[in-house]
């Protein structure tokens, strides 16, 4: 199943099956009013929604209409929680270098995750504000998985079978903040904006065989402006989501809806380009003495997209959004 | 004003008023379903509320009764965000020495916010689970803001305005897992479990004088097993909760509701004793070479009460909760 969200006015906005072309959609509201309730009341609402699927692939579905991405919210506006990985180690040892930070202890055997704000998501069209340009503009291409709750101390087969949906996501980041909030060892707060989700939340079933081992087997492309910057491949995670997801409940339960990332997805392969800007201009600064990529200015557009590994496209939709002064 | 949350099987509970003898309550679910309802339509709900507050002072509301604070759940079950600030720089500074860490850059004039999640608050007497006794548990006896919605960018003044209601709370921490995350510079995630909240939550106006420079300069009477660790004031924080609302508004609107912290209340008097056990045992490592102070253990209890300069309690209640095993 592939869930959207349109915006009605209220805070979840309100619930739309989208057919698996992606140019037809269903208003699923009678079920549950949004994605959150129905991750709430998954036990009730997962029959009703996959008949209301099939009728729509069907052609039976009454009331279908036209998809528009651009009226969607994120799948899931607010979360109970939002707790983004840095699964990549690639990603992670280029940024160890980037924000100048020493070499994260056990780095390569404990995940590291950071608490984000989870109420307040934007949407794939969403115009980005920033109260300035001078923060280190950056994005970050990820993948995530949302949960059904889990109980404190879950092991990560259980968190496996906990995990209800896929979505991709741009984690916003304020580089030069972030240098100097990770020096706090408090974690990033002013560094990480609003994050942004591709309109489509699909059930891992629908990403068949690109869905294995509890890992997001497609590419993330990437362009600023039109212009390429990654394809990299979210297989090369070194925890998988149901590690991620099982750290994350470690020492407290975890509530439906909650939303566990990725971290930005990175391989070891250069070719793959990267997808952020500040592991690009790492690279540029080994390779080449110095980085000659900026950061995002106003106006900037930054489109993501993810794709099967024989170009098809995924599921989840395209993020499209512009970087804007705030008021 | 005064607020409290009975548990009525919804997810944010049900609004009560509370009586400024704190013996009476009356259900104000007429006028807003819930607290959290309340905050985000303030401008609605501020003059009927008030009003039923005033009638309830009179003995002249309909239906008031009894308030236990045993059924309370916390006042905002869940929130928007949780940012908890460190403002009490004694309590950083000992705390850099107790997780042995290196001193926090601009400690002194830039302040350090973590994000914590916000989606499965305590009440003042549910028990605190945790998966064992190894993670070194702490309590960190805390005041706190809840806001109405702040802009991005916001100032200080601004964020002032914004301050609809004070709240006293126990940030539960796990030590020996924190004393590795903030190596990691990502914060503290599995280090810190639900949050704990006094039964009720008071607009600005119910501490008097109290209440000034944005700061509760109340004493924070904290007990485990019921022989005293601390009574330091709220007044010697080094950030009013004015400068944290802005600093976390920074790069990101706020929504209405969301929760912002003091950190461990602390003074430079030793004599006030601590409001949190990692410093009592790093003030014993100093003064006496070790730490003779023991973390949490399963059946321990943990009391926090704020008090007015004259002894008075304040208008928070009682926090009292006991240390469980989980499951």
């Amino acid at each position: 199943m592939r869930f959207a969200t349109y915006d009605d006015g209220s805070i979840d906005g309100r619930l739309l099956v989208v057919a698996r072309s992606g140019s037809r959609a269903v208003d699923a509201s009678a079920i549950a009013p949004n994605l959150l309730a129905a991750l709430q009341h998954w036990q009730a609402c997962e029959t009703p929604l996959r008949r209301l699927s099939d009728d729509l692939e069907a052609g039976k579905a009454a009331g279908a209409f036209s998809f528009e991405p651009a009226r969607c919210l994120a799948p899931l506006p607010r979360a109970p929680q939002w707790c983004d990985g840095s699964a990549f180690l690639n990603h992670g040892r280029l940024m160890a270098q980037a924000l100048k930070h020493a070499p994260i202890p056990d780095f390569d055997t404990i995940p590291v995750v950071y608490q984000g704000a989870s109420d307040d998501f934007l949407g794939p069209h969403a115009d980005i504000p920033f109260v300035d340009e001078d923060g280190g503009i950056d994005f970050e291409g990820e993948f995530g998985v949302v949960v059904d709750q889990v109980e404190m101390g879950a092991t990560p087969a259980e968190a496996a079978r906990s995990i209800r949906l896929v979505v991709q996501l741009n984690d916003w980041s304020l580089r030069t903040i972030a240098m100097r909030e990770v020096r706090t060892g408090f974690g990033f707060l002013q560094s990480k904006p609003s994050t942004s989700f591709a309109p489509v939340a699909a059930t891992p079933d629908e990403l068949g065989s690109a869905w294995r081992d509890e890992r997001v087997h497609m590419n993330l492309l990437i362009a600023r402006n039109g212009e390429r910057v990654g394809s990299a491949n979210g297989g090369e995670m070194a925890f998988s989501f149901a590690q991620l997801v099982a750290h994350c409940a470690a020492t407290r339960r975890l509530k439906a809806g909650t939303i566990v990332g990725s971290g930005t997805v990175s391989n070891a392969d250069r070719a793959a380009g990267s997808s952020c800007l500040a592991e690009r201009r790492i690279i540029e600064m080994i390779e080449a003495g110095e980085a000659r990529t900026p950061f995002l200015k106003f106006g900037d557009r930054v489109e993501m997209q993810a794709r099967y590994s024989d170009g098809r496209e995924g599921p989840f939709g395209r993020i499209d959004q512009k970087v804007v002064a705030a008021r």
